[in-house]
């Protein structure tokens, strides 16, 4: 693999007031530093620990500063920075705190092995695709956001199951009363779609995986589409009490009866930096325990 | 839509000795002769009840006299008939005996209503991707086949599991104790992939779904990848009954300890002729009666 | 089979409100006064089309007076009646109203033919057990209901998993990180629980199941237990956003961190009364289409 | 708990031939021995490693001669000798070899600690049923087997389905056209149902669990019933390929078209002999990783 471009200006974020993602800002912001590269912090990640020529920027201008963001964290965290810095084309790299993530891939004993390289254009760039979701009441957006790993129908109040139709580019697939939808990218495939039964999606595949939450129907079952598709539901449930939207399970749109959701692929890809030796198979493996006999 | 290429050469074939498919043959051959075209028919589906000027052409060569081939029959005649003729390159068009197929969308009852359109260049046109597998035995391929459906590896012997591994593009996936491994088309995914817990994959994906059989390690789960992966399994099971691999559940290799079976997509495409008003989510509401409340 | 005693004074209750009701509890009141029965009916539920000899008691003095109930409704209605009239250990018979239902197996329309035999003393009689939930805080119990079909336990806030501890007779079962779990008697196995992947517990299994719902850990699976088992459940979730616990869907109590649920047999059990022909299986198969092929 | 019966003349037995079983027989007859404990093994597990004062007897006679019998080995041992010695009513304790088991829950290591307390009384028993499967042909039997786990319908020829009628005490429930079916004791459900779907029994229930394998219906799911229910299955594949049935996957019954197969529970129970920590739901958690989190 020939060598890619090399970062210079490095922004470095975490999961605010986390005392382990201090001490790992930290730790990078020195790494960094020594490495000769521009360090940028945001305001809400600052701490006198950090480096004395760390520069503090709004986290909002991170983007303008950068040509790479370190998300210190664990998935959340990086699905978090992904939407707020999607529209500036930066990319990612994630290091994880606690359990090894499906997204954040070094683990902060790996720092200083892994990331040097990276630094000098010893990685590999992997796009994924977001979805966009936007809720139409009365023909006038009322909410909209984007995903990075899913986008979930959900009712409104416990023990009661909703009722929406669902349109794949304006044709009519169905109409379902479950406890909800949940419209996937690959990324999230692995995340609550999994737990819900849908299929893991590997990232190369162009396909967005819609999972029936509890349906009445029993023969509802996981679909895979084109990520080219534009997708439309349309809550019909009577009922006044208000179904929610949900986007990475950190954005809530609350709906109404009659409320239509687009949700369709967004027009930016978010960009990860993975170390050379990076296998999506290997951290499947070993977040699964594939290798494990019952 | 604009028109279509009109067809003229036809072929007509369905499951050799169904008397069902005599009738409807029948029927076709007269019906098409009456629009002007020249009707070919495979010895093994002739009989005399067919218009006398339809020429009798072994099978085989079906491929060479057509521009379409009309298969009369279930799900399973278009199957077998898309494998032999796959390298011919020539649209088929499914009417189906019995109930309606997921392939074979047209029904007896709709032919004088449905067949002059498409005859005449009003028709879609879909691509479906097929799948080959080839055995190889110390180096050697001692079986092939293509499938249009699914390529199933099953142990030899009821009761008793098999291992194997599974890599993609020669990166190891996982080691694996089951009943065996479905490998299937976004076309195979509605048939025995389905009945085995896999997602239903729309016909667009470019994406080949794997669904383990009865897993040792509750954790194996179904996935999918691009069909531009090359998928390798390696037969680990020391002991001496032999795995078998189906394709289509048509054809048959047997397989022994050590063995290698590659799968990738074929080189050639299945073309399918469609009705203009055929409509994917229509069937699949229909064959599981989506609209159906528990 | 031998004759039951008959039934002579008989309630019938229905949703208030609902025309369909109105009109059959009036055919009912009708036809049972030409039997020669006393006929109850609650005050909530009087209208005047009923039989002038009718008698209007309150709701709650119902189970005084009667040796038989008649529901008229879903399965919904004849869940909450039964939980209201279970300390009188009345016999219920359910009328249904729209689709066929699991427990109310009657229509509308077999009425004047299925009913007479049943006052004569020809039905069988089934018993289902119920659950009992008890929520306890500090030592002091906060919430308590019967559940004929399921107790689910719930996050309170969409997209947050909650995180709970099982217990089975105070032996430790499990940490589960999930959207919550079904706790259901086989009445309720094919209502909630069906939906969620549970197996279906036919009536004459004296087994709770315990169905997790969009479990973390993919190897979390359904499990029955002998409905002698006391269950415990403990709200380990630190997040002050609080759980919620319902019963049959329809009683909601709310939880805090650190609550205990204790979840039991209920000291009664509720008694239905079904035509001689009543076949459990013949209900599964018409509701769960069993004839029907993909 | 007060003491039990404590035991005195002790069978081993394990798998003939393998090495480590070889061992711990040794280790255990001498154990056993320094006891004052007789000890009995059978021929086919004898060696000249054993013990001077080991008694060898037939294995038809471990039963007329012992009081306890130990099976080294999996479970796979435990079933095999369970089945063999079912009606000599003596009381099995399992050591495994390799993986813990669901059966066999002392490990080679803890011999020394835990067998003597067992001996001498200090042990908890528990029962666990076998189902009998007879087949008919004609009226007559034409075989029959005990199943501790479970009993298996499958095809006779991979990739071809079956079809068959299955019935309850006489009841028809469903047609079913499938890739065969599991019937499985609470023992078993842990077992080849638990790969197939179906919902873990906990020995303590009374209840048959019915799995379907790759059901052609998508709402075919599993049923849990009562073990006193006789179950009832008749072939009415018209193909000629012979399906086949197995028991614990070790007995193996070859069928026709039109063969009917009784399956009810059998007469005698199975005893296992569990050391007073044992804790079904701790092997569970082991086996299944509950604690993992995704």
């Amino acid at each position: 693999m020939t060598k890619q471009k090399s970062f210079s200006k490095i922004g470095i974020t975490g999961k605010p007031g986390s005392k382990a993602a201090i001490e790992t800002i930290a730790l990078l912001s020195s790494l960094l530093q020594k490495e000769g590269k521009d360090v940028f912090v945001p305001q809400r990640n600052y701490h006198s620990s950090e480096h004395k020529n760390t520069q503090v920027v709004p986290f909002s201008e991170l983007g303008q500063h950068c040509d790479l963001v370190i998300v210190v964290g664990g998935d959340g965290s990086l699905l978090k920075t992904a939407r707020e810095l999607i529209d500036n084309k930066i990319p990612l790299l994630g290091i994880n705190r606690g359990h090894l993530g499906f997204l954040a891939d070094i683990r902060p004993t790996e720092i200083e092995e892994k990331i040097p390289p990276i630094l000098a254009g010893e990685y590999s760039l992997e796009n994924r695709f977001l979805l966009h979701a936007s809720v139409l009441r009365d023909g006038k957006e009322i909410g909209q956001s984007c995903a990075v790993n899913d986008v979930v129908l959900y009712p409104g109040q416990i023990a009661k199951m909703i009722t929406f139709e669902l349109y794949m580019d304006e044709k009519f697939v169905y109409h379902q009363r479950s406890d909800g939808l949940i419209i996937s990218t690959p990324t999230g495939s692995t995340a609550y779609a999994l737990s819900g039964g849908g299929p893991i999606v590997a990232p190369e595949n162009n396909s967005i995986v819609l999972v029936p939450m509890f349906p009445h129907t029993l023969t509802s079952r996981p679909i895979t589409v084109s990520k080219e598709r534009e997708i439309k539901l349309v809550i019909t449930s009577q009922v006044p009490h208000s179904p929610q939207l949900s986007c990475d399970g950190q954005e809530i749109i609350s709906l109404q009866p009659g409320d239509k959701i687009k949700i369709k692929q967004y027009h930016t890809e978010m960009s990860l930096v993975h170390p050379l030796d990076y296998d999506y198979f290997e951290v499947l493996r070993s977040k699964l325990r594939w290798g494990e006999k019952l």
